[in-house]
């Protein structure tokens, strides 16, 4: 059994973690950390796991946890997460950062959209970026995975088959993107009330969301020129999953089919990746608690127009393929374990 | 009083026209029919409406009812609303048709998206497609007015400044609506089946909405030169409420406070129409059960492109400024009433 | 016009109380105050109310306010509304107070139960229970109303009819009752979450909520004698309504017709009640906005038992009929005015 | 591996069966049915599912199902699973009825609940009320389960202690529950369309719901000694869980800590079963998609009350411990398994 903790496990990424950690046949929770919810038994802060994982939460203690596991997961804020992974791979650690500290690799960018400049600068390079579907072998051999953020990870999966067959205008790829509140995090705000959020849709962050320059820097390391993408967020009232709706336009005739096939191609062997037949669209709710990701594609060539509108819909649960299945799926490959190992239970219906 | 009938009240948007007419002070409601509920009262069908509107739904009986009212609603399906329509406006009356029959110009487009050749296309000039803020003189003096469908309204209202001064590039406009599940109608279906609908993000009829060729057959009026939109309907677990957002490329530099003007401009006087100021977006939560539509504007401009992408977000409640609530403003206008008569009630918060 | 103020302004009660006059012909809106959001535009706080009321909300200066209104609002929090009312009834000024103040007559329930002495003893026989159902006509010649509690609302108008005509057993009277989230308040908490409180029927303060001892104490003074109720509040995923489901047990034999005819009775000529015909059982869903209360009855007798179980239940709008609705209409009555004015506005469905 | 048929697997019930199913380590799905699906893939028609179940839905033709299976699981609607299950008896196989067709003892009662007279009375003794907390050892030697209703699961599980011990007053026992939309089933209707259905709360079938002769005949049983409930189920706008509020009259004096300890004492060692400790109270928010039950206990008693009414909270998802996964662990029961066998992977919170 490999032994791992969970720092910063009170929020909602962690308590995925922990829920994810608690059914995964090959590894064992030895400790979890919450400053605010120091001593507490883990069921009492999430009661859907009581009697399934017997720990106290303790003070995040590095002295004494890098005694406990091999390896480490990170659910902790940005800026905070950095110096506990630097000091963890100092120790020979295993790391997955399932914060931002470590997903841009240009120190620059981390502190313009941070506001703060990175402490650990020359660990950038150390990590990789922790999209299996484009980076296993990296991950395969890495001892820190950045493990990428929600919304990247459905934008991403969603463009990766045209970036890679350079099928598309880089020029003008248009990310809208709808989040479940867990998205915001466990913290009450006023937006995220309950009687403010319900019975609402809106956009935020229009073209300042910090997770736009991760999903710029893979699209530009896929071709190798600099892409800009505009992206949208907007809160929707459901507590899982993201729709990311794409638009992408094509750089010759390419129909649905056509579409429908270079996605299959791609994503050929891929274990959670799902091209939907031609016709059918994703939908959140099939993906609820589970590390899937549904993927459908429409080619919108209207008589008038000259070109392809290519509008791909992805849909994943943001906790798990976009937050704490993702970061397990990592754990594996970093590990040497079967990639799907305690990730295979489907989600719930309805 | 102005004596006005509801034909097909039974459904959503019927319900509220009957809703809004219960509180308009210069109108009565002389008659309402539904086949489906047929010698029913109104508040067994609508029960919020109990002891408001002591009438009882009958059978749409032509003869009958032309000598009952004088403005007409028409809430019918589309091909059913056309031949009552021509045969009202034979016998002098107003009518304001909520189906889509009497939207489109040009009968070929009509017969080519809903499948059926256009019974009187020699009525089609004389309706006037009833978006006030871009009609409404030609309305004041309609007796045919064509209520535009919920989605136009939410996308042109986000349109039409940037059109009127020719500010955009028209061969690339985005159109991404979330839709609260109101809009698909009263009738149960397993889309909207309540376990299958909450929790759930979903995109639906991309490329092929009915809807699309009524946003581009307005736009292209107002520039005179085919317009192609790629328009994307999603549908969102709230009862009522369209976010739509909108992707724009600006013909010229443009920054946010720029937009904002133009549109303040724009818009000057109009009594629906809210613009937010800049760093503020649109929520529907803030417009359930009113007709105002709320619209902010971000102007997207990363250092790497060379051109300003222009993110517009509307807010409407698609029951009212999307359907009822523009009916009622469209009477307003035909009899010569106050444009704003029974529709200044604020929305419901939260 | 009359004059009023609204005193605590920004919350939800505050929100729903500036609505409702913002629509009401005979009263105008002076002076509004938060001392969180202090010199924000009204509708920057409750942006429902765009262009409908503009005015700023102001801090809370007596002085100032005194002499701008004839009757005010307070929907401060418990002991910070009992001194305001105070110098309002000295200055001669007519007080519709929100808070729970001067709702137990008796200053020792309200000490046990509020934690804190009373300030102002005196002024609790001064006040009127504003419920007007049972105590129209004192509310009529009151300077001070003591605007019920949202869910002794909804348990009192269910139990009126029985407890005036001595048909139960007053020792076992259960009031199940579960309510929408915006009566919790606008403050963001945990148990309000919008994802923690999503998807989620609980029961909380089971015995020991603070609206028990005001049912028992109305509920005691129709009868003559101490009543106990047993009392469970729920949370339910809505952001308005409350349903209560009331169980009596029967003196006598009575059916269902027998209850409906017993009910009908008691509130004929009530203008918001509305008993539902056997069979029909009420919905929060009918009154979303309004200030109506629906009540259906069914009476429960199985063969093996001698006597007859009531059930009752009511649904009400708790910021409405609930709360700002119910302060409108004793302010309605306290100034003379009808005593529907401003109130007849339908909810919204759906 | 035990094989194992889901006959009607297209409805929620089955859609559970086989989610649990395709994660239990000990089970191999062989075939399951769907008159309306049949020929399709079962994940087109449970798109959680996609990938893990590669079966096709196919016709119910017993003779050839019949080998196939050793154990059947029959979620068909009830009058059509009794033929069937009578069947299956016939040729050895072992049964798990979801349905209402072997719940009721007594063929007369059956008749008058549901209408029809039962064409195999002579089965019912043979079958096993599938509360394995109440009936495990005849579970453990049945042939033919009746897997509880929904309600009754979290009736009787909030009533076993207290009825074993005699510790309360039968003649009145009220239970007031409130369902989330999945327990209505997968067909559309008007009341479940999510327009209706969302932002409402409403009782529905009082006193005369189905469920309530189950739940009398298995407190009776306890006692030996005929018991009428009063029970009033509500739609909550949530897709999972079963809260139940219980109210029952103690015998003597009891306090809330003792009510803890003696359901502490009763559910010693139950896999399923979480008493919560005093002060904290249930809620479905923490079970959905597992198997267990939380349990909440507060002792009412008023001063001027002279006995304790019991408030008794359970919490279930019902589509787990009110069907599918209870339904699983009698499989586990009734073929030698460990109870808790494919049982234990914790919900999703949130």
């Amino acid at each position: 059994m490999i032994k791992v903790a969970v720092l910063g496990a009170s929020g909602y990424t962690g308590g995925e973690l922990l829920r994810l950690i608690s059914s995964h046949p090959e590894v064992e929770l030895t400790a979890a950390t919450s400053e605010q919810s120091n001593g507490k038994p883990i069921d009492s802060v999430f009661p859907n796991l009581t009697g399934r994982l017997p720990l106290t939460l303790e003070a995040l203690d590095l002295n004494r946890l890098i005694r406990m596991a091999d390896v480490f997961f990170l659910a902790l804020p940005h800026t905070t997460a950095m110096p506990v992974a630097a000091r963890l791979l100092e120790k020979k650690k295993k790391v997955v950062d399932l914060s931002a500290d470590f997903r841009l690799k240009d120190p620059k960018i981390y502190e313009a959209w941070y506001m703060t400049p990175h402490q650990f600068p020359g660990l950038l390079d150390r990590a990789s970026y922790g999209l299996s579907e484009l980076h296993r072998d990296a991950i395969k051999s890495a001892t820190l995975v950045a493990n990428p953020g929600c919304y990247p990870t459905g934008a991403l999966l969603g463009l990766l088959p045209l970036f890679a067959g350079a099928r598309v205008d880089p020029s003008r790829i248009i990310i809208d993107a709808k989040s479940g509140v867990s998205g915001a995090g466990r913290g009450p705000t006023p937006a995220t009330h309950f009687p403010e959020a319900n019975e609402a849709i809106s956009a935020y962050s229009v073209g300042r969301h910090r997770h736009r320059p991760e999903i710029e820097q893979e699209l530009s390391g896929m071709i190798g020129q600099t892409v800009s993408v505009t992206f949208t967020p907007h809160l929707i009232p459901v507590n899982r999953g993201i729709l990311t709706t794409i638009y992408a336009r094509s750089n010759g005739s390419m129909d649905t089919a056509e579409a429908v096939a270079l996605y299959r191609d791609f994503y050929k062997g891929e274990p959670f990746i799902r091209i939907l037949p031609p016709g059918e669209l994703p939908n959140t709710r099939n993906v609820q608690g589970c590390n899937d990701c549904h993927i459908g594609l429409v080619a919108d060539r209207p008589e008038s127009r000259s070109v392809t509108e290519l509008v791909i819909v992805t849909a994943i649960d943001n906790l798990v393929k976009g937050a704490a299945g993702q970061a397990i799926q990592n754990m594996n490959l970093m590990t040497g374990l079967e990639e799907t190992c305690g990730l295979t239970a489907p989600g719930l219906f309805p």
